[in-house]
């Protein structure tokens, strides 16, 4: 039986043992490599990095090979939430119930600690260490770059969060909240899949099956996370609740009401479950992750 | 004869122009975008595209198949610009004659179009549009990718933010202001001679040399840029001056004085030349550029 609780837990430790590791030998930065590493330790449930390990083992791919990009995704998370989390931004105190970077150390630091990380993503990404050196080695790394800078910038990541600051105290219809969400939450989720997919040498076939799984996973997550600010326990998110009805934010329980935004998360992971009903049981983890989306409580 | 002012002015035109045609290829990205192209429309004196141009032709590498790169670097040199006038940083209101990006804009928008750009650079430098297909561009490409990642991040272009920071109100000795200003400007400078060189398809040792002629370049340039601070132009610089000492900013002028200032930049511009004693007239450009540092007004 595959038991979903225990995989996440050696995931989670695999990519935090990364980061300790990593950040162990560039200690001699000072501040802002400290930084970068009290935001990137808070943790979280590191769902880029392990859906991107996941995807690379669907297709028969070794973590070993994956990790290094696995980790750069995390980055890139992590420095959106250091962003996000700004005064000029969301305005967030705590995070993973711990002080936001900001709070911890000052703005000047937490804007170049998120610099930094997302930077040293692609640093990581391109670093020799990593990427094996033939041809398709090579040529591979250039495409997850690619893929990665797409969803994570101004067309991807960056755009939803200009969208959703924009839109607050503004009522969307649902076609532009979706586009909204598919931006800030979905872009990195699916791209995070792709890069797992490419790691694990997929075929055309199977790229474009858990690109579907993942835009359709992402879409989900971000309806479970705007139902869970609603009805979730503060305790056991490690953040407050409430706070998107506070700032007037466009969520889908407010344009779709609780029950149906329910009810559309459910659909949506049937329809994630649907994209990857060829893969054999090493796409177990993958099905489960879904599944875990609608069912998780923080 | 070989004329520098004609010379930056068709290459600042050429780099100019290929931002207004990238950008208008995604002007639909609204705020997030404008805001981009507003920062690196600003102009200023496109030192870092204009090294990397420069670096290919001494090699008699084609300008054409280096203006991504350049045009790349500078993309994260202006997201660099951005970040650093916010006013958690140092707070400035004026670059290069106009409002700054958050202050034509807002906080946010800054913020997150200094991450677009920087997003943005990676995502050129591993478009597939723009980079030979064969294992040699494909594998150089991830080698800049790397470089470029290197000078931008944590071990150099943010720490040196970081260290400009901290050190203010402090008193640096020279050996201190040195490490911070290699890695604050001098890091980047250096990766956009490289960058060039790789693309010029320049072997080991002109690599070294041009390395060597782009770490003395760039520490000649703060230098001449700390004394610009004191003795310049305002009008003609667009900018503010005195505002290094209103800091207590630690400059080359505040620990060696004006006039051994002048003469250290003078012996590192000297030094950048010998450095690429070797080359022939292909590298007229980059004596020339290496002389005007110090000659500069603005």
């Amino acid at each position: 039986m595959f038991d979903l609780e225990t995989y996440l837990a050696s995931k989670q430790k695999i990519i935090t043992n990364w980061f300790d590791d990593y950040f162990s030998q560039i200690s001699s930065s000072g501040r802002v490599a400290e930084a970068m590493l009290y935001a990137v330790a808070a943790g979280g449930k590191r769902v880029r990095p392990v859906l991107c390990l996941a995807a690379a083992e669907a297709l028969g791919g070794s973590q070993h090979g994956a990790l290094y990009a696995a980790c750069a995704l995390e980055m890139i998370h992590t420095y959106s939430l250091i962003h996000d989390d700004l005064p000029a931004m969301d305005n967030d105190r705590l995070r993973r119930g711990k002080p936001t970077t900001h709070i911890r150390y000052d703005e000047a630091t937490a804007i170049l600690a998120g610099d930094a990380l997302l930077t040293l993503a692609f640093q990581v990404l391109s670093d020799p260490l990593y990427i094996a050196g033939d041809m398709d080695g090579v040529r591979k790394s250039l495409g997850i770059i690619n893929t990665i800078a797409a969803a994570a910038g101004h067309e991807g990541m960056v755009q939803g969060q200009m969208l959703d600051m924009l839109s607050e105290g503004t009522v969307l219809g649902i076609e532009d909240l979706r586009n909204l969400h598919q931006k800030k939450t979905g872009a990195l989720i699916e791209a995070s899949v792709v890069t797992g997919a490419l790691l694990g040498d997929a075929e055309a076939a199977e790229i474009k099956a858990l690109k579907q799984y993942g835009a359709y996973l992402g879409l989900a997550f971000q309806v479970a996370d705007d139902l869970l600010n609603i009805t979730g326990d503060p305790q056991k998110m490690g953040k407050s609740v409430g706070t998107d009805a506070e700032r007037n934010k466009n969520t889908y329980p407010s344009v779709l009401g609780l029950a149906e935004s329910r009810q559309f998360a459910v659909e949506l992971v049937e329809k994630a479950l649907q994209a990857i009903e060829a893969f054999d049981k090493k796409a177990h983890p993958l099905r489960a992750i879904a599944r875990y989306v609608i069912e998780r409580n923080r």
